[in-house]
């Protein structure tokens, strides 16, 4: 059901110097499936990431800001997909320590040089003995294996690459990402690591992943729920020969900066592709705000709306309820008689109502399309910007009614 | 598909003096519907009504809103079903003004005392000539019928009455009310009249009709979507031999005041138990919060998460998403360590986790009752907060991808 999405070929997945990825079964929900992934590091890396603002925030989620403030060496990242190991309390804590320790012990590291990571059901204890005893047996995997050792609800893997020349000095990135329902801004149920041989200092990095996922992981809804265990981490090895990227004014910060929002953006756009149920992929761009918090807040008004998600699964040019979305976004004091709606190329809305010359027979063209632009012009200033978003449909009440049998 | 909930016969919808009820076909949508609904006050009633914050409110809405602020005597109220009036622009407003002449014409009255409604599909042209033709031939109708009159995806009409004696002085009230979808407060894709023989005076009403609003309509919400066209109007004929209620330290207006709750909270109720493919009707209860404002954004998040309500749809305990939807209501310092989740009688949840006594079979049982109360018992301060919703089904999204068609 992916709107345009398809595997990326192992072929195209780079390998980045000083990243090792493994795989395990560990049986949690299901037998015989890749459950578990461990991202070793060498050392000489940087890491830094975003996490989840739901004040449930996962045990995981908590265990790796602190183990991450501590300044430590990162040498591990472990992932496991079932059980999100969120809404467990004070024990869930405790099975995500135990998980980091004994990965610590194979690797002659201390636990808080583990980074712990969790997706699936929340509420549900953690099966920490399962995934203990699956550790020893993990073994070497690709990118390609990796993004599917991470899926939830997701149909298809999700993982791209880029390469990038810093003065004749080459630079691979590669990323991987999950996600598919409890999809919202800050973040979404969405794991996603990118990782990169490129030196950049820690400090630059922090900054840089929150700017980064600002313009991507914080632009999509696929159902307007934050989930509990929402992270997205950067990987730097350090190990290509590139000069020490150290500030912003480094005059490789901005290339560099340019092709990992790329990559971050093609890694959350699949997010959205893959959406549960999703037929259609919408990209919300709201135009001319006084703020970009203002145009973020109506791009998401429309973005979860179940009647314009649902108009777009029918691919019924039922517009009005964009309007309607529009106008409860919570901007005070916008003046409807200022703003203009597009479809695509369609001036659909203006002056308060339907534009003269708007026919159906045009809405209706690009209703039918799979991939579609809402653009709304707001005229009071000269911020913007885009959210992107699936459609509703049957399925995705089918698959969150089936999720857990 | 409405959750428990009765066409109410009309020998149970009491009559109110002073108030008239007509209906007309006016072939909006269909043919040989009732579509049009004309409420006709005999002089010395006062009026009051509420309306939707969507900044794409309709036209019929603003001219409404105008004509009240002129302070006249109110002489009528028609309705229309079958177009919204909304995202019409200035067109509109003309549309809306053309009724309402062309009523008080037939009435002998200005247009300034007739106020109009309209609910239906947004962004189409209201056929003014075909609402303007039918008015004449309207006729005079029961509660019942004018229940039936104002329907647009309702499956049941809804209507309820309530009597109370004022010192040995019966007063009557009656009510009706429309919605089933876009329905979220501040308000719902909603109209509700309700009439009252009793007499008010007017700025007592408009402080009334505020209070009241926000302990039943207000409280409600199917899918998240503010309705462009929601009006909430109360009617006082001042035709019963009461003394005239003129504040809030009169004995009657306590008294007044809890009946006329009651009855808005039913008809609001009967709007979400007759939510687009409801199957549930789910009562979400926060308590111990420092403001009612927290309590409601708490309540809200748990009601419009479409991951909590097609749990409910499946009667699937999947419980980790009511906490997930707890965490990221914005409630910004919320200690989720300390709050409780109850499902009925069932303690689920609390110090962070699933509580220990708590068996997914007790939880199964509650949730394959129609009726639910959720209650999130947040231990930080005395405040409180209902809302009230209905899951989300297949059902729903085939009504709201068909609507049109």
């Amino acid at each position: 059901m992916a709107v345009n999405l398809n595997v990326q070929d192992d072929q195209s997945l780079l390998a980045v110097a000083g990243v090792k990825l493994m795989v395990a079964e560990a049986g949690i929900k299901k037998a015989d499936r890749k459950d578990v992934l461990v991202i070793q590091l060498d050392k000489g890396n940087t890491v830094a990431g975003v996490f989840t603002q739901n004040r449930f925030c996962a045990a995981p989620v908590q265990v790796s800001k602190a183990h991450l403030g501590t300044g430590v060496q990162i040498r591990a990242l472990v992932v496991n997909t079932g059980n999100a190991n969120a809404g467990t309390g004070v024990a869930g804590r405790e099975h995500a320590l135990q998980v980091c320790k004994a990965l610590a012990e194979e690797l002659a590291c201390q636990p808080e040089q583990v980074l712990p990571f969790s997706t699936g059901v929340i509420l549900e204890p953690l099966p920490v003995g399962k995934i203990i005893q699956a550790l020893p047996a993990r073994r070497e995997a690709s990118w390609g294996e990796a993004a599917e050792a991470i899926m939830t609800t997701d149909t298809v893997p999700k993982a791209a690459s880029r390469t990038l020349s810093l003065d004749g000095v080459p630079v691979v990135l590669t990323g991987i990402a999950k996600g598919a329902g409890m999809i919202h801004p800050n973040m979404a149920t969405m794991l996603g690591f990118i990782a990169t041989d490129a030196a950049i200092t820690r400090p630059l990095l922090e900054q840089l992943i929150k700017e980064v996922a600002d313009q991507s992981f914080n632009c999509i809804s696929i159902d307007g729920d934050t989930s509990t265990n929402d992270s997205f981490m950067l990987i730097c090895s350090g190990q290509s020969a590139n000069s020490l990227i150290d500030s912003v004014d480094h005059p490789h910060y901005a290339p560099f900066k340019a092709v990992l929002l790329d990559l971050a953006r093609e890694l959350a756009q699949a997010i959205v592709r893959d959406g549960e149920g999703a037929t259609k992929f919408i990209t919300v761009k709201v135009e001319g705000g006084r703020s970009v918090a203002e145009c973020k807040d109506i791009g998401y008004a429309i973005a979860r709306s179940p009647l314009v998600k649902t108009a777009f699964f029918a691919s019924d040019p039922n517009l009005g309820r964009l309007l309607a979305a529009i106008g409860y976004a919570g901007v005070a004091d916008l003046d409807v008689d200022r703003l203009s709606l597009y479809l695509d190329d369609v001036l659909v809305a203006s002056a308060g109502g339907r534009h003269p010359d708007y026919e159906e027979a045009d809405g209706q063209r690009v209703m039918q399309q799979s991939e579609i632009t809402v653009r709304v012009v707001l005229e009071r200033g000269s911020a913007d910007a885009t959210v992107w978003t699936c459609d509703f449909s049957y399925d995705y009440v089918r698959i969150n009614a089936d999720y857990r049998s």
